[in-house]
């Protein structure tokens, strides 16, 4: 470790910054995802989007239409709250879910991480606390963590988060917790999703709490079997749920294009804190997407993806039955892009994530997906990206990794725990 | 005020929002800007660039061939410190005014509104201080206060900041000032500069009280007199100055794409507080800026920005010269976007505003470019948007409205000061 020690010396401005930084730190494994990125490892990392499969001669006609005769106002500034025309048909979209909002209470982002970003902003005090599930997306840590705010795990098992143990957790907080967060869609990083009987009790936990919701929904129209499962926002909980949603998954990430749905007095608030962030929403972004909905068939394209990531689903969880050893447990996504899984007691995912890469396949530990260090034996794969010859190919190289830790297991015994393990804190578009 | 005070009754949420919310105010400017904006009705009060000029067809051709070679990586997540190609065009743009800087250091944004928030997250706790001219910039007033940090004026004369003024703040204030926040050219709202000599002189004050410089430069190509004078990051403030540009106005808003210059361990703090913020800044933006700097005559565009502002900068200081009365001063632009005017004596610019508005003519009063309630004899007048004609006639409204204001002063004598008048603590892409 000196040489972070050494490190730190040459920073001038130690001593300068704002207490906030001390929890803006730096994933130990960014310095990994430069190897992962080379052509001959697979990686089972990142959650990109395929946007190779977009309709990209039809985007393209689409812009140069719109700035020939838009060009003028598409290139301008905006207003803070974003495009009221896209606004209502965020609403159409949102009704998809079986939620009812007005475009009056939505608020467009620059991707739903900045709606992540104000919601924290405009309630989370230093020592305030956050519920969220146990794991829970590393980006939402991130956030949390830059604005000081403690974050309180709540279990989930294969129906998502477990109600019994959100209630205990409540209990145990009290006044101090200001929201849940939750991803009740194909869970990024869990790969489950909150069954639709737990969606009301969990609103109705919250709301006798006084507590938020914060519901993160960027996968739930990626689901592979039937139609959408109502929105927690859908049961009622228009006075108790901010909603976050966006246009990364359904159409691109490249476009920034997210939006938070909220409350009329907390909208006005989120409001100021996004013109305070960034003025406004890029208005070519805004209209692109727009034009898009308006234009394009948007829902076949959303078919066309859920096909695709099914397909690389099942190879992924075929391979994984294939190949892996016994003991590694693994979740059964039924929508978007990942799929988590458990090593043989005694295995530890950080710590045998070199020599994955050596061995060619990159995936992410499970420890930056928790705010408290669990997590040791967990890893997530994605199976959005690469076609599904490649995830077979990763997944029977990763099955060669975790057999021979076994084998160094079996005759070494376990490793002592690492003092210097922590998670990723901060997201990185690499392992969003 | 009884409806401020109804209207918070009706918020469910009070008592649980963040304490930084109390500095998240909405302008009651904002509630006039929605008349402001009916075409009957001059308006002299946004920063809008005049977009029109833009080679809309060439812009559009870009981006058609943009998606359709680079479309799934345009539409793709980036990454967190944004493109390395276009921050090396970044660095070829700053030299244009002397600074060297490596595209290492710089961070892509979301505009330089996104900058201003990511350089305050990482130096402002709550009660530190900030230094600013006065006036200053109203947006960055609002992400200062949306931080908790408390501004100090800092005086300005018709060369900009006035040295011995800095260097009494300086002393007064010690070690809770964080840094100098300063807008060297066409300052925003003020539409002074900072003499040559003063540059070298302000980063040694700074330097010397181990303040750092936030320098803030949207409008330093858009002089109309000559080259460019050299930044005062340009003058050995490698280690002291934080530099923020945008393609605002040089380019197009509507792209959002501003950039940060900063030292090597400040940048680190400033990407991860970024990816925390919105996790990456939109591809497709950046590699649209690229594009255009690689393929178009950009700075045969900025020249053609600089004739036309010049001719409407002409057109105010020559209505102003011709029509407003007696008592009434302005400031003489040498680029960029505003002129900032003082009424005679005895006026309030916010009391007169609804009185203007009648008139159709509107503007943004002077209180909400400070953070301390100075200013209210003061107004901003923007003549970068309406042409010229369009220019005299706001002009000529505007004499007429002050004209009838002395006339009241004279018959009633002066109005005792309204306790409720504050100023726009958000910018609101309205007032820019």
């Amino acid at each position: 470790m000196a040489g972070v020690n050494e490190g730190r010396t040459f920073d001038a401005f130690t001593g300068r910054y704002a207490q906030r930084t001390a929890g803006m730190t730096a994933s130990e494994i960014r310095a990994l995802f430069a190897v992962a990125s080379r052509p001959e490892v697979v990686s089972l990392a990142g959650g990109m989007p395929y946007t190779t499969a977009l309709p990209l001669d039809a985007v393209g006609k689409l812009m140069s239409d719109l700035i020939a005769t838009h060009g003028a106002a598409a290139l301008q500034y905006g207003s803070g709250q974003g495009d009221p025309e896209l606004r209502a048909r965020i609403c159409d979209v949102m009704a998809l879910e079986g939620v009812e909002g007005s475009p009056d209470e939505v608020v467009v982002t620059v991707g739903s991480q900045h709606a992540l970003d104000l919601v924290t902003r405009v309630f989370c005090d230093p020592g305030d606390v956050v519920l969220a599930e146990a794991p829970s997306y590393v980006g939402a840590l991130g956030t949390f963590a830059a604005y000081q705010a403690e974050v309180v795990h709540v279990p989930m098992d294969d129906q998502g988060l477990v109600p019994e143990a959100l209630r205990e957790a409540v209990a145990r907080v009290g006044k101090r917790a200001k929201f849940l967060y939750t991803i009740p869609n194909f869970h990024n990083p869990a790969g489950t999703s909150l069954s639709d009987a737990r969606r009301t009790e969990v609103l109705e936990i919250c709301r006798q709490a006084g507590l938020l919701v914060l519901e993160d929904n960027p996968y739930g129209l990626l689901g592979f079997e039937g139609p959408p499962t109502p929105a927690i926002r859908a049961r009622g909980g228009e006075d108790d749920v901010i909603y976050l949603g966006s246009f990364s998954k359904t159409f691109a990430p490249g476009l920034r294009v997210g939006w938070v749905l909220a409350p009329h007095a907390v909208r006005e608030k989120l409001v100021l804190a996004s013109e305070a962030s960034v003025l406004c929403p890029p208005a070519l972004n805004q209209m692109v997407v727009l034009e898009y909905l308006q234009t394009q068939d948007w829902q076949g394209q959303v078919d066309v993806f859920k096909e695709l990531y099914r397909e690389r689903r099942d190879a992924m969880l075929d391979a994984l039955q294939t190949l892996m050893p016994a003991g590694t447990t693994w979740t059964h996504p039924t929508g978007g892009f990942y799929v988590w899984t458990t090593l043989p007691e005694g295995l530890d995912a950080k710590v045998m994530q070199p020599r994955a890469i050596t061995a060619r396949v990159a995936y992410v530990p499970g420890i930056g997906f928790y705010a408290d260090g669990q997590g040791g034996r967990e890893l997530r794969l994605s199976y959005c990206y690469p076609e599904p010859e490649r995830i077979r190919e990763g997944v029977r190289r990763l099955a060669g990794v975790v057999e021979a830790e076994l084998e160094l297991l079996e005759t070494f015994g376990p490793l002592t725990s690492h003092p210097h393990l922590h998670g990723a804190m901060t997201p990185g578009p690499e392992i969003l």
